[in-house]
């Protein structure tokens, strides 16, 4: 089949690479879509050290359950239009994880394109059937594929309460911060965003977000010095961390969206002093997203910067790392 | 009258400090007993660039409230034995954080013996009125010192819900961990402790926590592998924690109790990878402290390493520098 193959090196465009064969409870699933993340940067740049296909924000077809005491119970899923949870947990009944609905840190888990298990910038990939969604009619195939970094963001949601009546600020416009923004606007709390690109800042002005361009990090406040109840750090880097730390009222919230892979040098003292709740967070439930995106409360259109065809993945994944580049898509079938 | 005084070069002993003057709303305080704590061995290092007189744990007598319509609404305090909170809000109508419960964060506070107000090691000094707690007789003066860093460890289960079933990990066996353990173990929930040296460790075991001994940070695991619910960083380094990041369970609860002064090296993406909520954690509750101590629920005796006369407060501070000492106190009258 074709797929994008990174060797460890360099990403190459394949058209031999071999089909991934589902095991027992899984499927296998034919691509149609897939959205290129910065994960997906970052594994080129080492991150996981990961080798083989990367991608993992995807829409597909199910086109196989071999296993047929899975068949029989799944077999509602063949021919549809599905989404897939990246994490493909054991889901066995001696794993606590598992068991206690914490398939997301399953200590058996591998998660597509990211961690042990070929991903979605590829003809087809394999998922356990656990971890499909049906995909609505009304919910297009590009909505589709905002479905996982969007879910990842209703995990926040998940884990804390954040009040209608909170001041929220996004950190960072790019790719994450957007969808933050998108997401935490929702239930009708206050939320301002700051980040480095007018044109970005506009975009997440017109759903509602006050937008204020950060020029200096060490010097930036808001207005009257004001500090808001929850701060959503998309940036990752420590710079951002700081500027965070500094945002957020005493007693207040901040999530952490955005995985570093290096080691920072922060002072973490205002945590304390502070008394901050950190809360990291990373994948989120699938469910309520799509609900979300059939009832057309969020719109990711104007987020998505352009569409290649899978044969021209180098080309699309040099186009994604670009200043000013929001979300780049991969057309498959 | 008799103090110690940091002058951000050395701490000297007086006898010709000025008396402090209470303000409108304070008490003259006559100080009876105070306890060292690594704080004010942090101030002699640079911390808050403090100048005056350190110390913040102590238990006194009110000797005077001078201002009329204070003395009229608080004269019970009067000759009265009293522990007092060491943040010292402005209790404004018009400040948001007084009016909300949260005066410890009150941005307009000073902190006896730390910022902006002069502390514990002398004859006198002087809190608001609000901020002092009445001991009741059964509360010995050695008891009473130890409210205020008792009540910090307080405020963890008064900022998370730590249930009976928690598996709670201790990392660090000095004067805050052996506390943290103490306060922790109260509810019924499994306390370990991880430390350094063994003859804390035994401390600790002795109120029922199961003691590991910490020998090397980097390949330190639990049996098994295994993680628990809730972390309480006691060591107040980056090498702690990351060994805390390593301890906790996915979702799990990482606490920070120990404030660092600089910068640290750590790698966070665990925070976010694992879903960790960390908590920064600074002062608590006075009543629930004075309660428990009051109960006898917590015997904090074993935990006092040495007594001094204030004269020879140079030589306390020497000794409680050293490994192995835990509480230090102060007998000033």
């Amino acid at each position: 089949m074709r797929a994008l193959n990174f060797t460890g090196e360099q990403l190459v465009f394949r058209s031999d690479y071999p089909v991934p064969r589902p095991r027992a409870g899984e499927a296998l699933i034919r691509v149609l879509m897939a959205g290129i993340c910065n994960t997906d940067l970052e594994i080129l740049r080492g991150y996981q050290d990961f080798r083989g296909v990367p991608g993992h924000e995807f829409v597909g077809v199910v086109e196989e359950i071999p296993d047929a005491e899975t068949r029989r119970t799944h077999s509602h899923l063949l021919g549809q239009r599905i989404v897939g949870d990246i994490n493909a947990a054991c889901y066995q009944s001696h794993c606590d994880y598992c068991q206690r609905g914490m398939h997301t840190h399953c200590p058996r888990r591998t998660t597509l394109g990211i961690v042990d298990r070929d991903g979605a910038f590829a003809d087809y990939l394999c998922l356990p059937v656990e971890n499909l969604f049906l995909v609505p009619e009304g919910v297009s195939d590009e909505e589709a594929v905002f479905v996982e970094p969007l879910a990842a963001n209703f995990e926040m949601l998940e884990q804390l309460h954040l009040k209608p009546t909170a001041s929220v600020l996004v950190l960072g416009d790019g790719k994450q911060g957007q969808l933050a923004a998108r997401v935490l606007a929702l239930n009708g709390c206050e939320v301002c965003i700051v980040g480095k690109h007018p044109e970005k800042l506009a975009l997440a002005a017109e759903v509602g977000a006050v937008p204020y361009l950060l020029e200096q990090s060490e010097t930036f406040q808001l207005p009257e010095g004001r500090r808001v109840d929850a701060v959503v750090e998309c940036t990752g880097n420590a710079q951002g961390l700081e500027l965070a730390l500094k945002l957020v009222r005493p007693r207040g919230t901040l999530l952490l969206k955005s995985t570093v892979a290096d080691k920072s040098t922060i002072n973490l003292a205002p945590i304390i002093i502070d008394e901050i709740l950190v809360q990291g967070s990373r994948c989120g439930p699938f469910a309520p997203t799509l609900r979300v995106l059939g009832q057309k409360r969020i719109d990711v259109q104007p987020l998505i910067s352009a569409c290649y065809a899978l044969e021209d993945g180098l080309e699309a994944f040099e186009y994604a790392a670009q200043k000013g580049v929001l979300k780049v898509l991969l057309k498959v079938s």
